[in-house]
């Protein structure tokens, strides 16, 4: 397959952009043709980003003066409210889109609204919103028009969970904990005190306990797939000193006799990038640096009928820009691991 | 008050070792007197440790060289399986002792054995051993001659619980959730693969999730005061890069109508080295850089029945030698805060 | 002696400010009775800086509400232009001023407005100000009503060579190069890309090649000493993933027979933050992380006529707010030593 | 072109070894078959590197087990003495090799002798022994049989030095100043205290200031393009807590009317590896992260003649397993870019 597709970035000065354009740059499908950016508007990618000299000639335009329409896919790197705005024109056009902010994750227009902050302006194009997580949704994704790439703790939350929620393993009514920790990337590429080098490096903290966006966007996925368990979750995310790496702890309630590793292992057969180790495996965030990979791992607690899932991902990459070019993939037919199998970077 | 105390430190070459040094040269009543290692033997202390020059003129000496019979105290700070060997002796000869290592922390000595692998050969010395965890301990410490210095994770998930467990207020049955993290320099000053720079620097893991030697001593301190609660601990410590630090997320399960923030807050009102944090706060590991202290918030999950306590401490201060000198404090009556002041290092 | 002054700290909410108030914390004749912050007025130190809870009970007051003038000495932690307009009237009522910003330290007005692109507007003040290298100027800081605290890229560097230009051993018309490099929180505590952990983590590179602020600094120390050795300077910092540290590395032709280690022994052996190491040592920044220490140590390059001087110090204690209380001391007759005991932090 | 050729690597479980597996792992012509490693024989690599899980489903096995004969090229990734023992036995079974330890580098055998304290048994192999440095002696290296892979510093000094010295243009008598910063992967993946992360991490330090390996080898090369040259050499490693990165700053006396900047532009407009930066520009580390890339710029330092040089490589890529890789391109005539054109990981 020859197909070569042309690709356009909106909001490319981040760091889910550069990281689109670190792996796009050897996709053998696909083109980026247009980024934009309003604050850099006429700087080469290659001097905003020194990573990507040689690598890449685009200049940041205005949105205005990209030509966004003539593109067959336009990834939204960008702060919430912009997609909203903007997505549904160039659907209209023809352009296909993946959404790697929030604005169509949470089907539930005020919910969305509550956490997000803003009215939502969008109701016609959400209800065609596919929400990409992929190896829940592979088949909707096929034919989407407009994708909503998952946050990174709900793709690192909810892939842990997606077979025994199918089968309704975990227990009604207890609850169900996911102690979270992510690295500094996460939180984006704008000044700001709290992340900086002296305020968030040699220190460990939680943060959102009393709230965080991704806790409604997780018990949606949970609540499609087993209603009751939604009620029980606990969702409690921490900053770590990382610069990549997301890790979550899950502590669950799971059915008397319940073989969660064969039933992860079973699921995930087919899936080239959920990695279902071996019982009594830890799984690292470094073994994903820079892939487009989940590790996962299940087992007992001792002494206890808890049990203990473990799950990492790359924050910039299966949780948002690595697992939105798996959306392109599977959206436009190409192999799903298509510009994707480049082997996380250790040490 | 213008005593001065002698002071040994056995096997002083390591994290702890150093730690005690550095709170011990400013300490008021206390004047290290011996230094011990077998291996730098003839070694000045200052050569050693750059950070000393200055500071001390000691030399480490053996054991046998050592006049640690001399001495008022005498902190072992070595591997498990020495103090049990010599600290009787010293005791025997008046001397007074404050284990960091594991030796005389569990009471039950087939636990111990299991746990740390080797015959226990002290049992006498044992049923006279302290607990060192000073908030729960402070008036046996008083008068004992051996205290058994609390490990790092059991002080950090301990002393939340205290108060809650003294009223008997966690839910029996349901479990008692500990997802631990920790800086590396837990794993203690000696040449190893999984803790160098480029193994344990950019990267975020669970380990000993199948068990961890800290978990029968975080039991048996639950089951002093609650019994049934220590059933349902499930402990699972991670690896943070940090060089210090300890942060502990606690998921409870309360009596209807606990209010554990007025608790925790009336439990520790006289405490110097527990701070419990206004409701809603989020303590974050280097607010306790080089302090003798453990900060603590509670509060509850939203949409959830389940208590968060969130707990920091620098693992080489409050998690060892900073307890171990409030210890001392105790035992020959000083302030309890003496050679402790020193504000924590931020940024 | 029993003397306390009553302290004031303007601009105390970046990180030299917070570390001025740890070494306050427990120094023995001072106490800090002011703090000001224009942004963060009405806010207790010790909620905004966690570290500080029971430590302190100040909040932070605007310049015009806190009484500055009861003070006995008032420290300036602000961005250059503040002291230069505020210092004068404090000054005039009494109050002895060390200014940790820029303002002071530049002897030659247009070299100053050059440098910091402002208007420089306190000539009578300048000309009663000494810089305060408190190894190079201990006797005129005994009477200084204002004190120019150098900059920690000049204390590193000025301190290896001042008692080599005072025996003139420079040799004229080669290079004099400096290679610095410094942990992130010389940058200051202001939301900016450049340093957030993401951008300066995990990274390394040279920064203001063309021309840094501190040249002028270092230049206008070296000529007054041997005037011919500062043209010769060469000044090139880089920035390194730490929070605190600096090190500097300079190559020096000095004049043959020169014995440079003794010639530093001898100038230091007063003095109790200069620790001259041993010849073949190299010092690490860890060494004095938190203490007020500049370790030194100098030796021939192999195969080389070329001398290699190496020294190290915290940025923010010998390099800020250390050297100011060292100043204060000596302005103030205590113990130069006084409240700066504490041994660094390691690891 | 579909040509595979088969790859053995000694000595795979080492840093440059993984680095060698996932750089190998995309590469369009080369297929690893055999990888060895004595103390780890039997496990499977996607055991021992987690990061390769799914990636490679080879085992370790003994040099003896393995069939490196049949191999097309083997790349040792051994300590030093390895190669010199081995290489010649798979060379005369034409075998190529790519030796990445230091064996081969030095052509003067009294030298490698001092250096490496042992002695040299493979003079034959010597003098055919092509040293690696791509854009020095790519000629030489279409046709080796045996390619002595530069070191990690060497490759960062000489590479900007390269056309300066082709036209003589450093000034003989004078110092040419090469002060180095390395990550701590350089130092390998062995136990032991110094790379700790508790002692490498927040810290920064000079090492082998009398004295280091590179040195002889640097010279060398400076050596055979301008002979007096070499003498003024000085070399100061230092370490800095990044994983992987190194960045040289060189302080360069140059002929009067020389321009720099030129002559590297020219030199290397059609080496794929190494980017000549605008004039003014200051290269970082983790522009090169995980990229086969060095970027150099030149300047002149302001009010001097001295000019600052300054480069950066990632040590385990350019300066190891990519420019080994790049190597084997050029003697099997693939695109020198083939499987090296992955984009750096920014952030």
């Amino acid at each position: 397959m020859n197909t070569q597709i042309k690709i356009g970035i909106v909001g490319a000065t981040g760091y889910t952009g550069v990281e689109l354009l670190r792996l796009l740059s050897t996709h053998p499908h696909a083109q980026v043709t247009a980024v934009t950016s309003r604050s850099e508007a006429g700087m080469p990618v290659a001097d905003y980003f020194p990573s990507l000299r040689g690598v890449y000639d685009l200049v940041f335009q205005t949105p205005e003066e990209a030509d966004l329409a003539q593109c067959d896919l336009v990834f939204f790197a960008t702060p919430h409210g912009v997609a909203m705005r903007d997505a549904p024109g160039l659907i209209a056009q023809g352009v296909r889109v993946v959404d790697l902010s929030a604005d169509f994750r949470i089907q539930d227009i005020p919910t969305w609204e509550k956490w997000y902050g803003m009215p939502f302006t969008a109701a016609e194009a959400l209800k065609e919103a596919v929400y990409g997580l992929c190896e829940l949704n592979r088949e909707q994704i096929k034919s989407a028009r407009l994708i909503a790439n998952p946050g990174c703790y709900p793709t690192c939350v909810s892939l842990p969970l997606l077979p025994l929620l199918q089968q309704s393993l975990l227990k009604a009514g207890l609850p169900l904990i996911a102690d979270c920790k992510s690295g500094v990337s996460g939180a984006g590429r704008k000044a700001s005190v709290s992340t900086l080098f002296c305020e968030a490096g040699d220190n460990f903290k939680a943060y959102g306990v009393g709230g965080h966006r991704h806790l409604p966007e997780i018990k949606q996925t949970i609540r499609s797939l087993q209603a009751e368990a939604a009620e029980g979750l606990v969702f409690v995310p921490h900053l770590t000193p990382l610069i990549r790496g997301m890790h979550a702890t899950q502590y669950l309630h799971l059915q008397d006799g319940a073989n969660p590793h064969a039933l992860l292992s079973d699921f995930y057969r087919n899936s080239p990038f959920v990695d279902v180790m071996p019982e009594g495996s830890t799984p690292e965030t470094r073994s994903v640096r820079g892939g487009n990979i989940c590790r996962i791992s299940i087992q007992k607690a001792p002494q206890s009928d808890v049990w203990i899932a473990l799950s990492v991902i790359d924050n910039l990459v299966k949780g948002a820009a690595g697992q939105a070019i798996q959306n392109m993939n599977i959206m436009f037919g190409f192999n799903e691991s298509a510009g994707l199998q480049g082997a996380p970077l250790l040490p």
